[in-house]
């Protein structure tokens, strides 16, 4: 098995899905947090100048989804059918967007009540509550997202849009389908397990 | 094979490569081109009321990478070794990242020359050179960018930064490993072919 290190910040965002399936598959690695302040300075240095980076065995691999899909594969969560696997993508590529919508808005310079209202009068009707309908519509009666069996982007669905509830407890009121897929994989032993033990800092 | 249906704007953009797909692999498809001018009302029938989506007998496919990663895999394009697909994955999202730039840019309020302007001071120094740098690198000495094979990554090389350089003829000057890629994917016979078809309202 390849060397396993993965470069990201002191937090949660774009490195924890990477994490979750690392954990998922038993998988051992070694991780870098950088913290926030340091990042400028560290930056010069890291392969890629971008994180989350996931070194194999020494060699740079960028891009959070990139990383995601391979990692997938190693462990065995990615749909063998290519349309299975193609509307698992989409969906990723749907929650990606939402989150750069989310994470720009925190990182604006805008003062944080503007930010909060910003978030619950813009971004949370015109993107996150779409997705969170045509996601509620779609796990009514199925066990996963793609496929009979869990693939990486049941994964996904449960780290950002658990991660958003934890910061909006109500978020997924309307959507009790996905409030309960949330649920359902971070029940998972090996996530469960991960979720207990990952820094409080963590946010 | 199923029946394929590709809806986009009439123009290349995110729908371009989809099509370079099913031309390279000789699979018959047919086309809705929306006018720009037409979105905002056919924007409410589009399924996902978002574009490029590709029917596929009849299901909605979202997601330009999505869609383009799967007919990858239709038309033997898609590494099998799961670490060369994801460096493909890797650069695919870094050109999308990329794009997205130059769209935003492109799409904004600003007037003309404060567009031009934007793109030569800001999007092509800190975007689009440092990419064009490390493809250049990556290239030399290498028939293709993921293995020893062609994948569908080369054809994103080809259609992103040969469009680019159709409206910016100076911008590959530099980096002839990049040129030269771009110019033996434009070579291939299904590609020619369908550039010289393509509507001339194309830009």
């Amino acid at each position: 098995m390849p060397q396993y290190h993965l470069i990201y910040f002191d937090a949660r965002g774009r490195g924890e899905l990477s994490r979750w399936l690392l954990e998922y598959g038993e998988i051992p690695y070694t991780e870098e947090r950088i913290s926030f302040g340091d990042w400028s300075v560290r930056k010069q240095t890291v392969p890629t100048g971008k994180v989350p980076i996931l070194m194999i065995d020494g060699q740079p691999l960028a891009q959070s989804l990139a990383i995601a899909r391979y990692l997938a594969k190693e462990v065995g969560l990615m749909p063998k059918d290519h349309l299975q696997a193609a509307f698992a993508d989409a969906l990723a590529d749907s929650i990606a967007e939402m989150m750069a919508a989310f994470y720009k808005n925190k990182m604006s310079s805008l003062a944080e009540d503007e930010k909060e209202k910003k978030f619950h009068e813009e971004i949370t009707p015109t993107i996150i509550r779409p997705l969170l309908g045509d996601l509620n519509e779609r796990l009514a009666g199925r066990s996963w997202y793609a496929s009979d069996q869990m693939s990486w982007v049941d994964l996904m669905i449960a780290v950002e849009f658990g991660g958003l509830r934890k910061s909006y407890p109500k978020l997924l009121d309307d959507f009790p389908e996905v409030a309960a897929h949330v649920d359902k994989a971070m029940a998972l032993p090996s996530i469960k397990a991960w979720i207990n033990r990952r820094p409080d800092t963590f946010i």
